[in-house]
């Protein structure tokens, strides 16, 4: 098996082999892609299912004279696998390997980098449009799941492309699934004669349904596609995670993400981390929310499984909503529950939360509904990379008027934290990030003496920290003290788990305080003021530093006219790649001994 | 006429009319839109198409009980005129007075305020599922135009509620318009046997195409579709602009938003401003662009007139694409016109941008593609309101790596500053304000000699203005001394127009400086770091304070460890209304004396 595919080192090749070697280089790629997941995670069942595809595209298609866009990617490893990527596809998703999704950069064969879906429609119809503007020939494919047909972006596109004479050809990959199983009127109208009706009313030639798993069939198809000097669709019916067993059989996701896992003797052994995550926490005190007060509402993009909502859509099968991939939707779907008194927890990545950023300003915060927006992966994301980083949400959202923003520290902060968030009258945000639930540390723990609310701390009194762990509301203005010591010199200011780093690294200089900001917007103004007294500030968050919770702190000191000197740590200008977020908090600092660094150098002082 | 309709307080007196009322109540209310428009203003075409509609549905359903939810609200003056709101009609669009869109705090007949297209049908999906839930009864029902069906947020609300079973009314009111003509596929389906084939396969029950001005037709369609126990679309055909010859015989755009007129003998009398907009003055040097440059090409989001971008259509039909109301396509396909090697430049709306931010995050700027926003509409947009204020773009987009900011001071800046983004390798953005140009005042006329590049001036020779004012490259690092005073102890540095407003200020203060930041990213920090040397610091802008330049200037002198004392002015932390523009920048203090007022206090001294 492995021999054939040793003999393709690119399109060209795979063009060249006789077709009765076809079905031999589809088994090869598939035992690529399962061995490479095997060892590193990765999205498996939609590679397995789209291989003859991907092959019968090179077939016809000679990339990069013509241009396959392959929306997300999450289809492609077989692509990665065809265009000279092979010898390193056991570097998949680790840091300076072979990228999560597709990214010209990585290969000229590549058309475009794509992780977010429901793009590539309207990219692939630009690249055309481009391209014939500019005298240049080739044709332009654009291979789209069933799952990206339910966001609102594909279907601009599809209008657009079939009201323009240029040829598009789009590839319908359809697998009847989103991430999970897909959602609204979309996937019930494909496995009709609905579904030729609905694209040639779009303006598109309809071409298929074909079998997505015979090569003849879709290589005569793509050529007639080929051929056509119009607008067309090929409707490729296949099978998520087919030729891997476990895949194939699980009807939840069929594959669709998976860590690492060892195939032996035909049984999957799948070792599941231990600890709980901060979705999978988050999703608890959801529960209990959904459990207490029947007002409570959860709506999710497609999400179910990634934000671990699934066994509460089982629970609470009509109030738990998955809408599909339609994040635009899921905000104002959520305004209009709130409107109506309901209380929506808009469960969402901060990564996603960029596509429906109009519908926050709009259709949420404008007038003032409270709808609460848990932002799961806030921060770095590692292996899922440079598309899905969580950098931006405290900057795209702190400015808009009268939006609450939270960020635990703890899982023990999420149920004081949700309990809030839906008791208020206004929109609120809650970000968590991904991985797994750290401990409690002893200063946070019930029977903690240094850490304390801001607000008791301030008024000098002993605080009490049992309503902080239990789901009654915050109290504010909500900052917390790690560590409080008369006369500090600095400050750490912190936001979410970042605070844990600052509880590590003022065990090292006891004469700094610490606050847990518990706030991107808006401040403890006189918790950060006190901070400022001893003249040193350092801000630490995981997210862009540009208009971030440092940021806020640097508008707040302006306009109380006081000047500490501030140094603030985030993430970088740049998109950053994927890798393992523990060493990549190291390398930029976002951790216990970054900030101590910093902190010593803001001091002046020689860092140890 | 008038006499009916000052018998109709609320819609209840709609219900209570004879049916042979109705015909003399449209005429009234027609009436009433086109005087109300030609004394203020406003959004004529849609409403007067949208008379019977409305009435009908007044008749069938009952508010607040049942929901009605107007897409936009362009649609809706009729209903503001029904209920309770006609006696203030004249103040349409005016400070404190009628506000140009629906909004809940002006009646509890409006149900969501709606001043984006296509919002509709998802908030009245999440209305009356949370109605549902929380056991209330009463119709919920979105009136849509068939503009808004090219918005893919439209399309995410069809897919799911067709897919739910909850009896949501949609009614099309199709009047073969967007702002402009239509664009794509689907217009051109509405008008014939696939729109029953459309809807359907969406799961709707569709019922029409009705005549939109026959009440008797649409009340028999309202009551079987308030009747229907599952989501059903009313296919109402109406005429833009009926009634009012102009606006029936403008095929442009039929009356969209006319400033104010007067009707007299049948005829229209509009002035039209003498002075040219920004944007006129913007599609003038795009214009020139295309005429260069093969490459260049214009891309709108259904904004040809409000961006002054027909002529260039006429003269480039190929080069300028109107894509509908699909701003999340048209920066997408932005990307894949820029990955061919062409040279994009999208015109859009700062609100509108909101719309699109995941797609300038995730296929613009993480590939790093050079496509140029322009973006119009950036600051105070005067009596839109609310929900159309660009006030956020600079914080939302300042985070993004790699992106460039341009913001002119006057219309001369325009050229130099495209030219200079058509020339980078990577993403720009323009942003200009809605409204005239101001007259080019000497200092930055040609033969000036105070203002000079920053650059320049940093290098104490004196500079060539020349090349400002042709279409070439602007030097780097870009900003402009507008005033520059050797020991000068206070600074004012703003961004876009407000510089006018500094050059007013610094001639009372003439010991004052003053930088025209001219980009709100990245910045120039050598001169920054030149104006806090005196200590103070007042940056100015149009936008949002949170995150916007003025918090990056924060964030340079906080990395650099100086600490100036800084104001920073801005748009303030609220939704702000609708009112004339000049009279807000006033109130809020940006202009000459608000920043001679904001400089005087940062110095400590009295405000004379």
């Amino acid at each position: 098996m492995a021999d054939v595919l040793s003999g393709v080192a690119s399109p060209a090749d795979v063009r060249a082999l006789p077709e009765d070697a076809l079905p031999g280089l589809c088994e090869a790629l598939r035992e690529a892609i399962i061995t490479t997941c095997g060892r590193v995670g990765g999205h498996l069942g939609a590679s397995l299912g789209a291989v003859e595809v991907v092959v019968a595209l090179h077939r016809v298609f000679h990339t990069p004279q013509d241009a396959l866009l392959f929306d997300v990617g999450h289809q492609a490893y077989a692509h990665k696998l065809l265009t000279g990527r092979r010898d390193r596809m056991h570097t998949l998703r680790q840091a300076d390997g072979i990228a999560p999704f597709l990214d010209p950069r990585e290969s000229h064969h590549d058309a475009l980098a794509a992780g977010h879906a429901c793009t590539a429609i309207s990219a692939a119809l630009g690249l055309l449009a481009g391209r014939r503007q500019l005298g240049h020939s080739g044709h332009v494919v654009a291979v789209v799941g069933d799952g990206a047909l339910t966001g609102g972006l594909s279907f601009e596109g599809l209008n657009n492309a079939g009201g323009s004479p240029l040829p598009l050809v789009v590839v319908l990959n359809d697998n009847q699934m989103s991430i999970s199983a897909n959602v609204g009127a979309i996937p019930a109208l494909l496995r009709t004669r609905n579904a030729r009706a609905f694209f040639e009313s779009l303006g598109f030639t309809y071409l298929g349904p074909v079998d997505g798993h015979d090569l003849g069939a879709l290589t005569r198809a793509l050529r007639e596609a080929k051929a056509s000097s119009r607008p067309v669709v090929v409707h490729a019916l296949t099978k998520k995670g087919r030729g891997f067993p476990p895949a194939e059989a699980d009807e939840q996701t069929r594959g669709h993400a998976m860590g690492p896992y060892e195939w032996r003797d035909g049984k999957l052994v799948r070792s599941r981390g231990g600890r709980p995550t901060y979705s999978e926490a988050f999703a608890q005190v959801l529960g209990d929310a959904l459990e207490r007060d029947p007002r409570v509402v959860a709506v999710t993009p497609a999400m179910l499984e990634g934000s671990a909502l699934t066994g509460l859509k089982a629970r609470f099968p009509d109030r738990v909503h998955d809408v599909g991939i339609a994040e635009q939707h899921a905000v104002t779907f959520c305004a209009g529950l709130a409107a109506a008194g309901a209380k929506p927890v808009c469960v969402i990545y901060s990564t996603f939360l960029q596509r429906a950023y109009d519908q926050v300003v709009h259709d949420v915060c404008l007038p003032g509904l409270p709808v609460v927006f848990a932002v799961d992966r806030a921060g770095l994301v590692g292996a899922d990379g440079a598309t899905h980083q969580g950098a931006y949400d405290v900057s795209f959202l702190r400015p808009l008027p009268g939006l609450t923003q939270w960020a635990p520290v703890v899982g023990e902060d999420l149920g004081p934290m949700l309990a809030t968030a839906l008791q208020a009258s206004g929109p609120s945000v809650l970000r968590f990030p991904r991985g797994t639930l750290p401990d409690l540390p002893p200063e946070l723990a019930r029977d903690g003496t240094e850490a304390h609310d801001a607000r008791a701390g301030a008024e000098g009194g002993k605080s009490s920290t049992a309503s902080r762990l239990t789901p009654a509301a915050l109290p504010m203005p909500g900052a917390r003290w790690l560590k409080r010591v008369p006369g500090s010199r600095l400050t750490l200011v912190t936001l979410g788990p970042l605070g844990l780093s600052a509880l590590e690294a003022v065990r090292s200089e006891p004469d700094w305080s610490a606050l847990d900001a518990r706030r991107a917007w808006p401040l403890d103004e006189a918790a950060l003021l006190e901070a400022a007294a001893g003249g040193h500030v350092v801000v630490a968050e995981e997210g862009t530093v540009r208009g971030g919770l440092g940021s806020a702190v640097l508008e707040l000191y302006a306009a109380s006219g006081v000047s500490p000197r501030v140094t603030l740590l985030g993430m970088p200008d740049v998109f950053l790649p994927h890798g393992d977020a523990r060493v990549q908090r190291t390398q930029l600092g976002l951790d216990a001994a970054g900030l101590l660094r910093a902190g010593r150098a803001l001091l002046g002082e020689e860092n140890r």
